[in-house]
């Protein structure tokens, strides 16, 4: 049983201080990692430690740049936050292996995107869990851009041809107009009210587009909080089911 | 113009004290390297950073291990070793980019390598200088077992279509039996008995599986030491020209 699963940058960073992880946050996160029986691929967003060092270079997912600076600092940022994620997953004897996406993918110049997942899946199949984070990527005519974590996440879940798709966020699963949550998204028109119109888009990785993604992958996927994390490892389908 | 050059770590690197580099002879490569006109894809070897952490865990390019604290020790080591070297380009202005290959690469239950090339090829063309490593990767039934700079050397000069190969060693070229530079080995047979007859092979990146490695390419590739690296970076084929 393969499990892609998604920890939000917002969900394990302190969004208020650059550069700093929500410690009691990505405890519980780890320690609910640390049970999980499925294999899992694990993929992080930015967070504190990703989106203003992509902002102050005007770095997004299709606008690049060709400074190495901003490219360093920016990836070396990614890398720390990866770091300090491995090492709580490591304290409780997960075997957490790096992978950085700016060593691996690339994009072609209408921003298609190219993520080899050979090595991923021989570091599971040899019982490693693999850690992916948001980070920035070659892009043919851009230099760099961002690639997100859920960009990740879509393209893993396909290849890998994962069993379970997961996203631990800092909402408990998609919210309709009234703030409760919607158990079940089919189709985009079935929360269309909630995600602002059916016209709704928005590159930041809002919900809107989370939602559109994730209706396009072959396996249901779930949208949830930190509070249910361990019954979707446990096999259950908290917060909202997408797909 | 595209060039693949690998710095042998015994050249960067201090053999005698774990983990430190030779100041010097770093700052004299990344002075040519800065100076080079061709579009540069380097790798650099482990030295004394990479041979005793995985002699230590008894890793090597054909038996594996699962162990985490093991792959974590070799992987971080020799991290560390790309970091230092990309600090010292990074100093003359090469916008250099760290390609870790665990991210990236994996061999099948056979031992055959899968090097992606196509996000080295795009820093490339996006005028950033690749800066892969030997490391250790994922492999299948094994573990993770070590991936040797003169086995990216060879697979990223086939996939780039690269234009020139160098290799600088801590030898100026190779060495017959006199201890003179062979200018040409245009088959195994020209040095043979320099590199301890046709029956010799290794696995240990000694010069008579170099050599061998280099005839199988689709261009010649030079083998030279530090002090010809700026005259191969200027066009010359300096030490010896292998194929």
């Amino acid at each position: 049983m393969t499990t892609v699963l998604k920890l939000g940058g917002s969900v394990i960073t302190d969004k208020d201080r650059a550069e700093t992880v929500d410690g009691e946050a990505l405890d519980r996160a780890a320690d609910a990692v640390a049970r999980a029986t499925d294999d899992l691929v694990v993929v992080h967003g930015g967070g504190s430690f990703g989106h203003h060092n992509a902002e102050a270079h005007g770095v997004s997912t299709t606008a690049g740049t060709h400074e190495i600076g901003g490219l360093t600092e920016i990836h070396s940022a990614m890398k720390a936050l990866n770091g300090l994620v491995l090492r709580r997953l490591h304290d409780r004897d997960v075997p957490a292996v790096p992978v950085h996406p700016l060593s691996a993918a690339s994009r072609d110049p209408g921003g298609e995107l190219t993520l080899p997942a050979e090595q991923v899946a021989t570091l599971r199949a040899e019982g490693f869990v693999p850690v992916l984070h948001g980070d920035v990527i070659a892009h043919r005519g851009e230099g760099v851009t961002v690639l997100s974590g859920d960009e990740i996440v879509t393209s893993l879940a396909r290849d890998l041809d994962a069993d379970r798709v997961g996203l631990c966020s800092t909402v408990p699963g998609v919210l309709d107009t009234d703030g409760g949550v919607i158990p079940r998204i089919e189709r985009f028109d079935d929360a269309a009210d909630a995600l602002g119109g059916a016209e709704s888009t928005d590159v930041s990785g809002g919900m809107a587009g989370k939602v559109r993604t994730l209706l396009a992958l072959p396996t249901p996927a779930s949208v949830f909080g930190l509070d249910d994390l361990s019954a979707f490892l446990d096999g259950e389908a908290p917060g909202t089911t997408v797909g």
